[in-house]
């Protein structure tokens, strides 16, 4: 494989809340993504998913708590646990998993699907 | 688990070379690592290495070639693939894999065993 500058990458995302492969290692995907405003509650019951911001910063909303992450903080959500990240300003962030869950099951909201809105345009 | 500033866990490393766990998912570990200097070709024949440079260069010598990294770099090296990093200043680094490798067979420097040490202090 090539080397992949994930600020270059992440720059290249048209989608809000959508993940793009840019490598994977050990049956784990490295996905970046960007974000604004609230993706959906949701858990994954079947991986752990980490979060690690290149850009901006994200929440994530858990039921027992919210945990706020800005550039170069690694935060791992466990498998089963419910949470929500939302996004005040437009976010970019690498996620490591072993799929890509940018989809409704994983909290992807309905507006994010129409590439290059944000939760201002589709309202 | 709490979340972590690479870099913050990465300037707290004493000893080139040697990894430090600081989360893990989906049976990989996400571990930093400082270097500088030369470490010793090996291979992992049973995992990918994921390099992410936080600070400072990489280099990733292999057998068909160099791959050099900066900050925000993303690079796998596939398992049963010959490498030798090394970093002509101090370099920080993410590293991702199921078990931790800096030791002699994952191409550890014997002076890097020294906590504090660098290349030249050994010599």
């Amino acid at each position: 494989m090539e080397k992949m500058n994930l600020a270059r990458e992440a720059a290249q995302l048209t989608e809000f809340w959508s993940q793009r492969v840019i490598a994977s290692g050990n049956g784990n995907l490295f996905k970046v993504a960007k974000g604004i405003g609230s993706t959906n509650w949701h858990s994954h019951d079947d991986q752990d998913e980490t979060f690690l911001v290149i850009e901006g910063r994200i929440t994530i909303q858990m039921r027992d708590g919210d945990v706020e992450l800005g550039p170069g903080d690694l935060f791992v959500i466990p498998r089963g646990t419910e949470h929500c990240p939302v996004a005040p300003e437009e976010a970019r962030f690498l996620l490591v998993g072993p799929e890509v869950t940018s989809n409704a099951a994983g909290g992807k909201p309905d507006w994010s699907y129409a590439a290059g809105t944000s939760p201002e345009d589709a309202s």
